[in-house]
Order: structure tokens, then C-alpha cells, then sequence
């Protein structure tokens, strides 16, 4: 392993990072078999989340996936963080392996810590999802303000694989944590019953499920709704040149994909719902621009401590050279800061302003 | 010039074509100035027909573009051959600088060729349009069946300019050369003239116009409606993947730029009809998948001759490894030889065929 660590950061795929008091080595990009988000805490290595793939299709897909039982988890639209014990401190890292300031000072009013004295080398693995999240723009519809933890794993430092459900269960249960919803134990017989599952999440607007399979081998599998793509549609489109234009075909194929199995109509109302993500999405930024002269979108989060709001800020800030990060207030109110902050999008902001003063464009 | 050419050759953006009884050199790329599709035949260098820059808005566009008045031209939606006379054969090329054997064979139903043996050194560029072309999916609504040839430029052999516009009708006028549909002159003054030709073009379903300065420059700039592009949108949802993904967001982009500027009000009915665009074609695609396992268009061109025709197949056959073309009829038929064939999508028929035997994708 040292070995590979030593090669990581040779070929930069593996940097040292430096953030509130710790320094630490972070995969920054998938390497060998080595997760992005991996990294490497004093003498403790704390794997990366793993890359879980995706099925377009309950019927052939659950067949063709699973070998055993598996069970049906919800996924939450949120931000994948892993936080563990360090020397006294509860850390936080996101996916990509960045500490987050944020999940730092909110955790303690979320989970009983106990956890962490009791069982010093775990790692919960949680969503965070909420309006009061402040990476993501989209929040589940059962997150009415604020935000929520979802544990969905227990992981173990130097460890890559997950413990096994039943004992994740147990310590769910011990420590009351506040964890995802579960739907019970299946197989692809059941398609009938998971189908129905699926389509009731669409109707409430929830994102999907992950399918964990009952065996050592604890596979993951992972299908989304249709309404879950439209919902992502519907809140980029309007910063729609700073992401991947993949990511739209591909929630548009997803999107009829789960339609056509779920034997949903092409109704008037879902041509309606789509055409106005779109057109709704681009039309803001548009009269955004005009207004301010730029396409941004607001955040509003809580804090315990002004340092951490502080310490958000500066990551976001050094986070992407495509997005500028605004503080527009940061004030005391009862318990918390109130941190507000805005993302200014700077690709879009560009496009328009070129286009609007009447720039050519040789596409 | 042949010190440049000798250069792309080995830097490989030209190569040596032969094709039907021709053998050329041709630019696959641009290459410093020399834009892609340029060709030298014989010692006659035919050059590319140029990139034409795109505004997004007419306002500001019209003013910032142009110093001096402008002609307006209908854009046609077809596919862009340049046609000349070579030791007294007539030849067409693609705007790739691929011979067409399509537009060859059809050509003298539509020209009267006297042009050429009057004018030897002249190049005609038009748009072939209508449902019976072998290339372009689309088809403007004013031609009705197989057919038509919209001239909108000449110029000359060994030259890279255009003839000036005035020219260029005398030439058109004197040889009844069939050619897109032209406006008038106007200056950025005449913005309100010039929404209303464009806001009756979009209801029309037409594509757009060209802008041509009346000028030594003779500056061009083109602009497109609403409703090209979401005709854009509807016939091309079907082989999504098939297409770059920019292809999609950045007709999100100009519709809904257009709508801005024109003023059009974000109704229901345009709601509908981008959804509808998006989910119909991407449905279509699945419905034939799980019918035929394949996804494919089919086209059907008239030829005069069959050994045009099975040139075509030849041609279209080892143009894209990404389409696989299926030859299913070719018959003559009163005067004409009819050629049926499909151009079957590979990319999405693959993806198609994984994802509903039940396959994983990590994206």
C-alpha cells in the first residue's frame, strides 16, 4: 500500500491537502484500484466511498445484477460525507475526499457521539440533504427546512469493504443514528412489489434506491426515478454550460428509460413538466443576467462556530475556477450563524454576456 | 499554397481520395487558414466553403456585427455541395469535400449546365433540401417531396472568395438557377423589420437566415429560429447518443434566446412541444430496440443511375463507424431508380441492447 501511495503522488493522481488543523494525502482521482476520495489520515487510511453502478432496468437489471437476496435502501439526494473519530476530533470528508467544514459543526446535533468513543474505528458513511445544505442545489421533498443525515454504511479505518447490513443495523439501532429509509429484503422475484415501490417514490418526488446485495460480496446496485431526473433537469438547466452537457442526454434517457417500464403515458402534463425545466431554467438565467449582469444562485446554511462558516467559504472558493464564490452575510441570529453566500457561474455568465452584447459564436 | 499543402498532408489533416473515377487530395481538417473540405483536383484548388460565425441575438447581434448594410437569405436546411466542372464532368462536393454521387447524378434535373461551359470557372454552393436527400434527416416544410436546390453563393476555382452579391444575381438571373429565397438590404435600423421576417420564419417552421455585409469583406453571419431548433431536437432525440451532447444544449440555448428576444411568451403549448420532442424520439428508439434490435432511420432517394446509387451506399458505408448502413431495395421504377436503405445507430442500438438485457453503467 505504501508503495502505491508513494506512485499516487508521483503521478499527482494523490496530493497533500491542508485545511483547518489537519494535513493529510488525498486521492484525487481514482488510481489503480484506489477510489478518488481515498485518503490517508496520520497512520489511518480512509477508503473512498466506492463508485456504485447503475441499472436502467428493474426487470432484466435485478436478474442479470444479483445473486442472493438483496435489500432496497433509499438513496437521498444529497452529498455523500464519511466522518470518523481522529485524535479527539470528529472529521468529515466529502466524496472527493475535501473536509467539510460544514458537516464538521452540524454533526454533533445530528448524532449521538458516543458512537465514536464506544467504537473508535468506524466510519459512518451519511447523505446530507436539505435547502440548508451547501453544496446542493436540489433537496429531497421530506427535508422541509434546514438539513438531515441519512447514515447508509458503517465502513472501518484501513478498511475498503462496508460491515455487513445486519451488524450496520444493530449499531443504527444502538445509537438511534438517524439512517435511510429501508424497504426489506428482496429478491428479482419480487419485481411486481419493487416496481410498485419504485413508482410510489416517483409520485413523491424521491430520488431512487440502492439495491445491497445479502452476501460477502455485498454488491451495489443503484436506479433512480424518473421525477428524480426531471428534478435535476429543472434546477441546472439554468447553469447549464457548467456541467457536462452528458449530463443532461443521460437524464433524459434515464428519465424515458424508467417511464417505458413503469408503463407511464406520454401524457400532455410530462411532455409539459420536461419542455418547462428546460425553457423555465434558461429563461431565469437569462433575465438574471440582464438584471446583475451575472447567473448565480443563492445559499443559505447554519453554523455553530463563525470559524467554520469561514473555513466553507475558503474551500468553496479554491473548490472550481468556473464558479465564484460571493459571502453576502454572515451574522449571529439566535443559536447560529447564518451564513449566506452566492454561487456565480461564471461559464454561463460569460456565454450570455457575449451573446447578449451581440458576439459571434462558430459552433 | 503547395508548400502548405504538402505540410497538412503530413501532418495528416489532408489526404489522397479516390472515389468513382476521381482521385484527390482533401482536407479533413482545418488547417492553419485552409478550412476543412477544401480540395485540390487536378491542379485546381476548390476551397472550402468557409465556417460562418452564429449570433445569438438580432439587437445587438446586427450592430456589432456590420459596418455596412447587409442582404438578408434565407438558410435552408439541407446539406452544402459545391458544384463544378472538371474536364467536362460535372462534380459536387460535400461541404466535407467528399464527392457526392447523390447530387451528381441529380444535378442537370435542376441546373441548366450551360452555365458551366459559359462560366468554366465558376462554383455553384447550394443546399440540397427536401425528404428525398440521402443525408440530412430534416426537411424544410416548402419542399414537398424528393428534391431542391437552393443556390446561395458562387465563386471561383482557385479563389476563396465569394463573387459579389450582385454578380452572383446576374449570374443566377441570366441561367434561372434555382435559389434560396432572398430579403432584401437593410441596416441595423431596420431591427423591427427584420424580428417580424424572422418571428414569421419561426411560425413557419423555417430554419433561419444568413446575413451577407454589402461589402468588400462580404461578412457573413447566420441566425436560426426557435422552431429549427426544436425541430432539430425532434428528429434527432431518436439517436441521442449518436450526436456530440452539445448538440442538444446548445439548441436548448439558441430556442430559448430566440423566445427571449422575440418576445415569445413561455406557453403550454411550447412546453409541450420540447418535451414531446425529447420523449417521443427517445421513445421511438426504444420501441423499435425491443422490436427489431436495432435503432435506424431509413431514407429513399431517386437516382437516374444505378451505379450512382450503389457509389452512395459505398460512400455512406465507410463514412462513420458508428453507422452501419443497410442497402434494403433498389429497383427501377418508372424513370428512376429507387434506393432504399437504413442507416442503423450503432452507438444506440448498443447501449440500448445493454441496458434493457439488464447491464450496469457507471457514469
Amino acid at each position: 500500500m505504501v508503495e502505491e501511495f508513494k506512485e499516487a503522488v508521483q503521478r499527482r493522481k494523490a496530493r497533500v491537502e491542508s485545511f483547518l488543523k489537519w494535513e493529510y494525502l488525498r486521492f484525487s482521482d481514482d488510481f489503480k484500484d484506489i477510489p478518488r476520495g481515498t485518503v490517508l489520515f496520520g497512520s489511518t487510511i480512509i477508503w473512498g466511498y466506492p463508485h456504485i453502478g447503475r441499472i436502467f432496468r428493474l426487470d432484466n437489471g435485478l436478474k442479470e445484477q444479483f445473486e442472493h437476496p438483496f435489500f432496497i435502501e433509499e438513496k437521498v439526494d444529497g452529498y455523500n460525507v464519511r466522518i470518523f473519530e481522529h485524535d479527539g476530533d470528529i472529521v468529515a470528508l466529502t466524496r472527493g475526499g475535501y473536509i467539510c467544514p460544514f458537516t464538521i459543526d452540524r454533526v454533533h446535533e445530528f448524532f449521538n457521539l458516543r458512537i465514536f468513543e464506544e467504537n473508535p474505528d468506524i466510519i459512518i458513511c451519511a447523505e446530507v440533504a436539505g435547502p440548508g445544505n451547501p453544496y446542493i442545489e436540489e433537496s429531497p421533498p421530506f427535508v422541509k427546512g434546514d438539513i438531515q443525515f441519512f447514515v447508509f454504511d458503517i465502513m472501518s479505518k484501513n478498511k475498503r469493504e462496508f460491515l455487513p447490513y445486519k451488524k450496520k443495523s444493530e449499531l443504527i439501532n444502538k445509537y438511534n443514528l438517524p439512517a435511510v429509509k429501508t424497504y426489506g429484503r428482496f429478491t428479482p422475484d419480487d419485481i411486481q412489489k419493487i416496481k410498485e415501490i419504485l413508482f410510489k417514490m416517483n409520485e413523491e418526488g424521491r430520488e431512487g434506491v440502492v439495491f445491497k446485495e445479502d452476501s460477502e460480496r455485498n454488491k451495489r446496485v443503484k436506479y433512480v426515478t424518473s421525477n428524480a431526473n426531471l428534478g435535476d433537469i429543472r434546477v441546472t438547466a439554468k447553469n447549464m454550460l457548467q456541467l457536462p452537457p452528458e449530463y443532461f442526454t443521460n437524464r433524459l434517457l434515464r428519465l424515458v428509460l424508467f417511464m417505458e417500464e413503469e408503463g407511464i403515458e406520454k401524457t400532455e402534463r410530462l411532455y409539459k413538466d420536461l419542455g418547462k425545466a428546460f425553457i423555465d431554467g434558461l429563461f431565469d438565467a437569462i433575465e438574471q443576467y440582464k438584471k446583475e449582469h451575472r447567473v448565480s444562485r443563492k445559499f443559505i446554511c447554519k453554523f455553530n462556530k463563525k470559524e467554520n462558516a469561514l473555513a466553507l467559504i475558503e474551500q468553496l472558493s479554491s473548490a472550481s475556477r468556473h464558479i465564484q464564490v460571493i459571502q453576502s452575510r454572515l451574522e449571529k441570529e439566535g443559536d447560529y450563524y447564518i451564513l449566506e453566500f452566492e454561487k456565480v457561474y461564471l461559464n454561463m455568465t460569460g456565454f450570455l454576456g457575449h451573446i447578449l452584447s451581440g458576439g459571434l459564436v462558430f459552433d
